[in-house]
């Protein structure tokens, strides 16, 4: 079938490039004129605008959209908004919170799919895990595109109404930062730990028959065999967290608690705490001194 | 080469198993006659009690010990001490505590191997993971054996000197903990949220291709499909604990910060609390009436 | 001086017993007729509406609202607008969120006072903690009216612009949970431990110079010996939790880790858990079933 | 009565002062003679050795123990075995494990009691909260020096036999850690938070009424006072942790979940990181490449 997709980073390329393997046809666009070419290079049609693929798509559009969270998905669909109708279908491949997914739903005109994309990168060779929300007529339309995106067929799946594609995979980043803390303190403490070890190698002993193995644990013995045994000069500083913010947030309004999902959170933001430390911890070591006249460490 | 298994429970039974498939001569004992005649039916030949396992070994004597931790272990070792010496080779492939396994590794005559073994009896087919410590001699000796128990060549690894086995699937087992109970806060938030869903699909869709996909979740997959997806009448009561409990005794010794393995075993004896519940909550409950006389909910 | 107060529940009760104390004179009005009698028999004058309460104070209107928080603000000022203007003052003295404090204090002709009030029914007859956040000449005007409602001149602070009242208050209430949680925590231990302890004679120890003294603690003692040593027929249920739920919203949006006061949180969470207990739990329990084939406990 | 003190540090000087403001008579010695003289200048009667103390005192000897916990007071009982017997009673006063004083209470001929001592310095004045645990007729013996040493009748409690009084200090000293993380998460959210507060105005206003209100608030107050809002030059670097750890070790064995005592204990291993940081953060950040490409932060 046909497809156009907007937005032509690492991940929209990868869509490109399995859907072009797969057999379909590709118009192509993003902002940047190299990555179009990009695209093109690798047989896809290119486009010079989202109108400009549009009129390429003809009737039935099915457009993937991977372009990052937030206004830029706005922005593309509001220069689709004149060309689409109730016949297309738009898919929404990034990580956009639920509730924009429900929005947008209610507000385009095409069929609207929001779909979690986990696998990163690395997917290009494997394929993704799609998790996907909407019409379910939409959906059955792209099966072909999804066969070819994803691992294969038991890599997607319809979740459920708008909006839950996005949810399910708001969750899934939220056990995927508890999980990648967990890992963390296990390494942690056999760092610190009695016994001289050889971190790789617990990591593939472990990936090889253990309960514990996992995807996350092959990528940590990959990164011991490339940072070494101690990580090197790798930081203490964990970056993003906004979908495990979103993941915390919505276990607050179902009033479910999630301490290791939080506690991973905190990590993240305990490691970008200022030069002068945690005020919590500092304040303690200033109480230590109220009630026992304990020295006070300072800098 | 010839191996002796003491301790035919079921997972040494999979031990005779494995070394028989891979050509290995096994004799085998079980304080249970039941348990031996089962090995021996399975090709290995029955000994009726240690001292007659290590007369049919010979020299050199190759010893799997399978026993529950604890005092099985001293006990068969005391029934070993007569009949083995420095050129025989004892693996205790039990969750014994590490210093226990350092402590017999100094009491025992023979070369002693503390050997962690994980994967369950779903290893069967697979074979396990082994994390093996002791001389190096001993673990070079065994080698042959733990290729065929293990999942192959990759699935064992000598960590270090005596108790380095066990203390690194002590470790295992704490990360474990933390990993049910991370999947476990992402299935309850979606069972308790928005959307209707099969979680079945959704765990389904995650193990392919997902970056959480893991063993443990082919097993929540494997959970939901057999037991519905409100996990029918599964208790809110999660047993075991001694590894975890281990694996926090130890962090605290080494002031290594480990709140996300904490938090999954303290979920365990929250789990376990007395029918009346948690007394804490309880005198929280209390207390808002102390200041705010808010009601006291009464059983 | 002379205070409108809306709103006369118990701490609306409060509210004009001390202020009369001090010499003030109030005018009452609550929805209930018995509410507005009670004040008037404490010596009120009564009003019959919000603007009959407006006609009585005359000019530089001073007002104290102690109504629910959420809609019931939004009426009662509604019920204001048409008789108040800019001279005048109106105190928001119930939990309402900082946001909404800050919306209405734009909304609103008067000076928008938002005030934390912390105490409960025991600010009887020691005065409350009073939080402020607005405009400093309309806390100066109210002075001699907080001076009598709290604690005394000390007990009342402007915090700063509007909403830090109601800020301040929403982390002293997250605050609150953790505080409760953890002698919650400390008296579970003592109650399961290895001594026969009377935890009322240990609170009032405690409370006669430990380093851990405060009228939470006191509450403890209090509670210990109204309810008994086991707290009797105490409920493992705790309810509440808004301003909690505000507090680590603030702390995801702040970036700042608030471990504690989550826990504390997901506490109250856990034991309003349905019946059958928490399903994260319920899922561990049949994960050991699926790789270790552990007995699965069933209800 | 008559008392001797040995150990005249920071706290024996306070146990030796209040009990001579009482009117007992004081045998006083320490291993310093420097320390000796202090207390024979405020009034007590200077003994050059433990066994000049025991003889100064004659029968029915009263001998209050304020040395380290450990080995020194293994010591200093070492040294008072000849000289004492069943009719006499040693309290030893220190943060001792419970375990070894039950172990010393069964070794020594004396009657031993052992008293957890809260306050700290700051106790010099209002005195001290004492936890008791031993012979009952030895505590009765001793009421008119804890009526002195504690902050009158109500500050000492016999908790029970041997080793209860040092038992519930430890978990005194568990709660005690929470508090302070607790507190010190809300000012940290304070810090960070939309407005720019006076903290030791909101210290001093939450002191006057407010339902969190203790001495550790006081403290905190004193603290912003003496040290500034941004709390100055205060490392952070939370020292100490012995009865902590305690505490939650108790706890796993009595397996009594305490997720905040645990998590305030965690903060203090934190701050005390090695200047790389946190290795499980570390390969948390890694990992992110692992999956997404996200860029590694280094060193």
């Amino acid at each position: 079938m046909e497809l156009g997709v907007i937005g032509l980073g690492r991940m929209g390329q990868i869509v490109v490039d399995r859907a072009l393997d797969a057999g379909h046809d590709v118009v192509a666009f993003d902002l940047s004129a190299e990555a179009t070419a990009e695209a093109a290079e690798a047989g896809a049609t290119a486009a010079d605008s989202a109108a400009d693929l549009c009129d390429r798509l003809g009737e039935e559009k099915r457009i993937w959209l991977m372009v990052p969270a937030g206004d830029p998905v706005d922005a593309t669909l509001a220069d689709l908004e004149p060309h689409v109708g109730e016949e297309d279908v738009i898919v929404d491949g990034g990580n956009s919170h639920f509730e924009a997914s429900v929005r947008r739903a209610e507000e385009v005109d095409a069929a609207y799919l929001d779909c979690g994309t986990s696998g990163g990168p690395a997917g290009a060779h494997l394929g993704f895990s799609l998790m996907i929300g909407g019409p379910e007529w939409a959906y059955e339309a792209m099966v072909p595109v999804f066969d070819a995106v994803a691992t294969g067929n038991a890599g997607h799946e319809r979740m459920g109404p708008s909006g839950s594609g996005h949810y399910v995979k708001m969750i899934h980043n939220g056990v995927e930062y508890a999980l990648m803390q967990t890992y963390g303190e296990g390494f942690e403490l056999l760092a610190n730990g009695r016994y001289d070890l050889d971190l790789e190698a617990v990591a593939r002993t472990w990936n090889n028959g253990a309960v514990i193995r996992s995807w996350l644990l092959e990528l940590c013995e990959e990164a011991f065999r490339e940072e070494g045994n101690d990580l090197g000069d790798v930081a203490d500083h964990v970056a993003g967290g906004s979908t495990g913010t979103w993941t915390v947030q919505e276990a607050l309004e179902q009033e479910t608690p999630v301490p290791l999902i939080y506690q991973a959170l905190a990590e993240r933001f305990g490691s970008r705490a200022p030069d002068e430390g945690r005020f919590s911890r500092r304040l303690a070591n200033r109480l230590r001194y109220g009630f026992g006249r304990h020295d006070v460490k300072r800098e």
